[in-house]
């Protein structure tokens, strides 16, 4: 992971001094690295050699910095990483373009690969992020959004992401078709299970234990597992609160605090992590046709982490 | 050219609603289409296969278009296209969205023909124009800006993606060395000769013929060689209002007119039309190694009609 970070360090820079100035404020800042770490381990569990996965994983952690930036912009979040976002700083218009750099830069990366399968799979995963991007902001405030549309979603904003990560790195390895499938299956189900588990923690978390502020979902009106669980438990009796609060978007500071009393009280913030763990174990599951290995079990590991984040 | 925009319209297409219809408010709405006619322009010219040229002449136009939507949120611009621009009626967070859908699926696109040179090429470009954006941004309002870094801004943010249309074009129809050189050299001046028409006809020419508001770079600050012209003209007599419009960017209604009659009045407007000229005549000069061709004869005539749009 070191040689990732090296060369995601060294591919950022520019001449436009802004560039690295503010790529490293989000880049270098931290982040847990897990879809670089996804698309190193997954060629590493399929045996295969690790010196294209190193180019396609600062590749990933390049296009997860862009939507990350972008993102930022669109939700107009104050923290990111522990940080103060990048858009507050250098203004929304460069966050953009930035965004725009890093995201054309990942491909000059894959390029130097010569991988064009593990190319498209990424190509393809970016599309489907931005799709699932302009989904959820245009169901936003939609109380009739339904679990189906939720998990949707989430698969394409999030799970395509660490998807596409094991299974280019599988490709970029030279895995075989089963391992591939098998990676790309673990990739996915993670991704539900982190998301999940994050959705969880922006009501019953801590803004330390996100590194973004706690309650962000709440105050964009973004309908989530935890609140889609909350309001069916509630039906009849919290209807007038949700609607003003989610669909018609008028909020006092109070509302927040009640909102995590109702959805933490009917059990939907235990129920949502329920639900995230079973997406883990079926990552897990997933694994089991590839060789027992010590990046086997890295993987195993970090699909415990991905919802554990919430202890 | 209608294989080209039939192959637009039908990768624009998305099962979320929003994306095909911003996409088409942009796209199917005109623009010139001159990069991607430049790219299957070059492949013929060349003498090359078409079948590549295609696919990459609609991700040179969808990179375009992304660009053109991040640009205008970033520029808060009111006009693109003789229409109102797409932030102003599905916002900026879906612009950036939508622009990011367009970008991915260039980049789908280019792996569809399997050529890696000619991703390389318009990977490569994509991170120049972001660079030259984030560039102009960082510089606008500053009066030093200097002749050589104008032209650098112009080169990165507009001519690249000239350059790498008729580039990509030659090197999918499989053009040897000394004409995919040509070729680029040829997109580079082009790019250069519209970008100073265009930078020209913001203050002496209309709103139609631009397709956008006139006057939009003076209201955003924005260096163009027309007002460095008139600034080197006007010095010792001048310097306060430049001061005040550009540098604090405080304006009046009239301050646009009075700029207008300064730079024109003073020959600017004329001689960054002919500085653009010069480049359209480099431009058509270096498709000389190439044979004679009704091909040719097209760039030709579009490095004529790149500078004769301010008539």
């Amino acid at each position: 992971m070191a040689a990732v970070d090296a060369l995601i360090i060294d591919r950022m820079q520019s001449d436009v001094p802004v560039i690295p100035l503010l790529a490293e404020h989000i880049v270098a800042a931290g982040g847990k690295r897990m879809r670089p770490l996804i698309t190193v381990a997954a060629a590493r569990a399929a045996g295969g050699s690790i010196e294209h996965p190193l180019k396609l994983a600062a590749s990933v952690e390049f296009i997860h910095t862009a939507t990350l930036l972008h993102d930022d912009v669109v939700d107009g979040s104050e923290r990111r990483r522990g940080k103060v976002a990048a858009h507050l700083i250098w203004g929304s218009a460069t966050s953009v373009l930035v965004g725009d750099f890093l995201f054309a830069r990942a491909f000059e990366l894959m390029v130097e690969t010569g991988q064009m399968r593990a190319l498209g799979i990424l190509a393809r995963a970016s599309s489907v992020i931005a799709a699932g991007e302009v989904l959820q902001l245009t169901r936003a405030h939609d109380l009739n959004l339904d679990r189906d549309t939720y998990l949707q979603i989430v698969s394409a904003k999030t799970a395509e992401l660490f998807a596409a990560a094991a299974e280019a790195g599988a490709v970029g390895a030279g895995a075989d078709d089963a391992a591939v499938a098998a990676l790309r299956s673990y990739g996915l189900n993670l991704g539900l299970a982190f998301q999940l588990a994050d959705d969880a923690l922006d009501y019953g978390g801590s803004s330390e234990a996100l590194g973004k502020n706690a309650g962000d979902d709440f105050r964009e009106g973004k309908v989530t597992l935890p609140l889609l669980l909350a309001m069916a438990k509630t039906k009849g009796r919290e209807d007038a609160f949700w609607d003003r609060t989610i669909t018609k978007g008028e909020r006092t500071e109070d509302d927040f605090r009640r909102a995590r009393e109702l959805i933490i009280g009917t059990g939907s913030v235990t129920a949502t992590l329920d639900t995230a763990g079973d997406y883990a174990d079926a990552a897990k599951a997933a694994l089991r046709v590839l060789p027992q290995s010590d990046w086997r079990d890295a993987l195993d590991q970090l699909a415990d982490f991905a919802v554990s984040r919430a202890a």
